[in-house]
């Protein structure tokens, strides 16, 4: 929304000596009311302003940036995760690697039976382990990932950001989605959430 | 920015007619177009509805969500690029390697003398010729990298939106971010850009 010069000299005003009254702005334009009328509604229905009732007009604090906060927030994991791709822990780190080119990720998820979530495996930790002379057919995976409880993960509901936050604090280039099960016997597996689902929503974010 | 019960009778009522003129908005409504007149205003000037003189009123197409729209554009790959970090051609793959773990990035870009380009090197290049049984130590990174011309770039003054959507076209991790240099002897590297700066923009974006 781009605010016209008034618009933005009456803004100013509120932000500097509000609360003050529209008769007050007025003064300080040399306009009567009836010509700040729709600018005044412009204002307060944008929620830049806000009225009270013999107080007058005051900053609401909201800026425009608001609104794209509310968008990113109301979107939720569930709207953009992938499918998981997912091996057992006794897969050796020869498969694993395998398995991550043909699926192109950057992360594995290893789960144990009924997709219930034992740790995860990144393309990085899978590197370290290439140069380090071992023998990647025995290997088994189970031994050099990361494992639960020290998985970081994301549900369903929660929000995009929340989830985006999480890569970010947490240093890692993708999420396990699980849903804890009914009887607490685990957590499962339902989709996985990388920095490349995060760029891509941007990208849709600003397609018209 | 929130629509009253009647700006949106009112949108709704130009999406289906318009252009339409004031008189006739009034009308549908049984209202004065006096009454109307801050509601024709919020709604021209949030750019929902626009005016033409002598024709009337007609939907603009844009939505709330253009406002987002404009903000993911208006965004430069000078505000959020992050430091390159830069091999030669010469270096070897487990040097490369290395470099990649002490500096902790997923691209490697390489450059010859003058800091210009000459390909990119991600975690998956490295993954897949560490896995082939290859002496690591002996052979050189250009024998593996992705070679100019074939590397997508991007420039300081592009949006970082135009840069997401190269990343997820490509389906790179990063991309360097370059400057054609005076005499056109080469494209300098100036930064790099990854999908970890699109996922902190948009943390950043959604904080308060």
């Amino acid at each position: 929304m781009e605010l016209t010069k008034r618009q933005a000299v009456i803004l100013d005003i509120v932000k500097r000596e509000g609360p003050i009254t529209g008769e007050q702005i007025a003064d300080r334009l040399s306009l009567t009311r009836a010509t700040l009328r729709p600018d005044m509604a412009i204002l307060t229905m944008s929620g830049l302003l806000e009225a009270r009732p013999r107080v007058g007009y005051y900053h609401s604090g909201k800026n425009p940036s608001r609104i794209l906060m509310d968008k990113l927030h109301s979107i939720k994991v569930g709207d953009v995760k992938s499918v998981p791709i997912v091996v057992t822990e006794k897969c050796s780190v020869y498969d694993a690697a395998v398995t991550m080119f043909i699926e192109d990720v950057g992360t594995l998820i290893v789960v144990r039976e009924g997709g219930f979530l034992e740790g995860v495996l990144s393309r990085k930790d899978l590197l370290k382990i290439t140069l380090g002379g071992h023998d990647i057919y025995k290997l088994p995976v189970g031994v050099i990932m990361t494992r639960m409880p020290n998985v970081v993960t994301v549900e369903t509901e929660e929000s995009v950001w929340s989830a985006a936050k999480k890569l970010i604090t947490h240093e890692v280039d993708a999420l396990p989605v699980v849903r804890v099960s009914d009887d607490n016997s685990g957590v499962e597996v339902v989709g996985r959430l990388s920095k490349t689902n995060i760029t891509r929503l941007f990208v849709e974010l600003g397609e018209s």
